[in-house]
């Protein structure tokens, strides 16, 4: 039999990220191109000594049907934890829980966007979210990103050239690929041209709580007395991301939208998964976690620096992360970086082109990005001198 | 600000099934309406030693990240499973993890239909299937089932007047709500007809594995020489609800779309919960496990049966059932089902209304469904009693 599908769904490829990742997961290849916490951050230890608690104590509660909007206890304690912790959250919001954040990317687009509409993104952005936008045929349009995040002239320009534009996703704290933070001026100016366009705001944090120096930022949803704002967040960067729990912050009348879409999506988000977390953040002492982790990450993330500016520092220029999971090296403008990514991997060091990032998919680039969480720190030393080695035969 | 929403989430309401189901879930009310497993039949004790055993052993794995298909070793074991076991799946199909079965509607939908689209299914039918239908704005167009499942010269009508239908949504054995099981002779016209038609077939298996009574019918899937059935499979029954884990058998060319649209969606299912299933099936009698739920539920089936027969003979019919976990009442022609669910829920018995399973949300209905599971033998014993006085008093 022919099979016809869907039309947005037609065009659609598998995330260039997921391929990769297939691929580098193969033995030999130095993983620069994934976006895993590092092993040695996944509370391993804790988790079992939850879940053994769990089973003993309400193996039925978590084995059972729950209901779509999540787990109880974890609504009420994350929703007191991000108002006290991140000034997220208002009288007229209200939490679900999410399988992962890219459920809220899905639910937030079924719930918004009829075919055709437009959709505003930062340029480059995170290629899971924005085919979450494509694979409901909407249009895509992308605003370029400066060091201090998301051009703010470029924005109202494609504000103005698109009445019809839903919403305005970004991720402003340790955007991924690029690895910057939208400055606190900028994240009132965008919260103000969105009120002024009438657009929304689907802001995407997964990254805040690894940030291992610098200043926290205030959250847009921090800003947020209009009702604007759809707040992502996930426990995967912090606790674990095969469990699978994100969750969304969003105006009221949104969510209730939200919750019967993901009724139809898949019922509910794993309960077990929901107690394990909530048990997490109670029980035990979270915020230390988070502080491990940080110190974990922030070493990681030196030692790659370092070690770009060793090898790659007359090849590449970057933004030196303050957080977050990644790097985001940009090549000589005359240089080809396709060539070069396939060069690296000829070299069995997997990293992934810029290209997969834009918002156009048929957009050059010039960077690529790496991530320092994945692999070990014997892996960072020998891939970026292979890099550098790379370099070096590349531009000679 | 006032929100817009897309066309078809504006209409789409909360299932009727769960709004009753948090409104059941107050203390002091018998659950008949709900849908869970028996708790008695939640593998507590074997789900604690295999979770305890996977986080000693191997708690990277069950908390990384993971890809999109599920968790390999249960994708082979579970192809080979269905394979023997059922005679589902051949060389062109490919199987992956879902969260849920619910998921499989949801991406069926996603890759298949434009708004617009027919989608074909058995009237009465599944309020969770039919809202995931809805969802992508699919037309509805229902056929009516007879005691042995959907009447077949009424498919080949509406076959003929929707030429541009998708698939036929149906679930042959057991079916939610009527409890009927589609016969041998019709489940072969059923394909031959879908063949004839150029449609495919959704083949929802949730309920097989349940059966306590009678001779096992082949599966549609089983028939599916032409590479035209989708099939749905799901631990939820039979393990735990609340891991979500279900699984879809398809044509690997449908499947690989499945798996872009499943990226976009919620990434992959929870690994630690597929991790579960697979240890489950592979480490331990998964048969007698299966034997030791038929019982449970043959024996709550026989007390409920024997109760409504008791005590609302006079006033219902229904097919008895030989699994799954739902009784279908019906009322004689002049009473008004609705009016007589309220009556019961005023007692304090809440049951399903038949009218939440119609593929016409406008339709009426003379049944109503109760399920056996989820009740305690003293609950299904007192609601009874109650049903039959409500009755008593509603037919005076």
């Amino acid at each position: 039999m022919e099979y016809t599908f869907s039309g947005p769904v037609a065009d659609l490829k598998p995330s260039a990220i997921r391929e990769i990742l297939k691929f580098t997961s193969m033995p030999g290849y130095i993983p620069f191109a994934a976006g895993n916490p590092a092993p040695e951050a996944l509370p391993t230890d804790t988790v079992a000594k939850i879940s053994a608690e769990i089973l003993s104590t309400r193996p039925i509660d978590a084995l059972q049907y729950s209901v779509t909007e999540g787990y109880m206890p974890l609504r009420t304690h994350l929703k007191e934890y991000m108002k006290s912790k991140h000034n997220v959250g208002n009288e007229n919001d209200e939490i679900i829980i999410t399988s992962g954040a890219q459920q809220v990317m899905n639910l937030a687009t079924m719930v918004l966007c009829n075919r055709g509409d437009t959709v505003i993104c930062e340029n480059p952005s995170f290629i899971g979210s924005l085919n979450a936008f494509r694979a409901f045929g909407v249009n895509l349009v992308g605003v370029d990103i400066d060091a201090d995040g998301m051009n703010i002239e470029k924005l109202e320009e494609t504000l103005k050239l698109n009445p019809n534009a839903k919403f305005i996703y970004t991720i402003p704290t340790f955007q991924n690929p690029s690895g910057t933070c939208m400055s606190l001026p900028k994240r009132r100016a965008l919260y103000e041209l969105a009120k002024k366009y009438g657009v929304l705001i689907l802001e995407d944090n997964p990254y805040s709580d690894t940030r291992f120096r610098g200043e926290e930022l205030p959250t847009i949803k921090s800003m947020d007395t209009d009702g604007i704002v759809i707040y992502a967040g996930t426990f995967s960067k912090v606790i674990s991301p095969g469990l699978r729990v994100g969750f969304t912050i969003a105006p009221k009348e949104i969510v209730q939208k939200m919750v019967v879409c993901k009724q139809t999506s898949d019922v509910h988000t794993g309960i077990f998964s929901q107690m394990i977390c909530h048990e997490f953040m109670t029980g035990y002492d979270y915020e230390a976690h988070l502080d491990r982790n940080r110190e974990v990450y922030r070493k990681k993330c030196d030692l790659m620096t370092g070690l770009i500016d060793e090898h790659l520092g007359n090849y590449v220029s970057y933004v030196k992360p303050e957080g977050g999971l990644f790097i985001w090296l940009e090549l000589p403008e005359n240089a080809d970086m396709v060539d070069f990514c396939k060069a690296a991997v000829n070299n069995k060091v997997a990293t992934v082109p810029g290209t997969a990032f834009t918002a156009d998919v048929n957009a050059q680039s010039h960077c690529f990005r790496v991530n320092y969480s994945t692999p070990t720190d014997e892996q960072i030393i020998k891939g970026m001198e292979i890099l550098g080695q790379t370099a070096k035969e590349f531009f000679k």
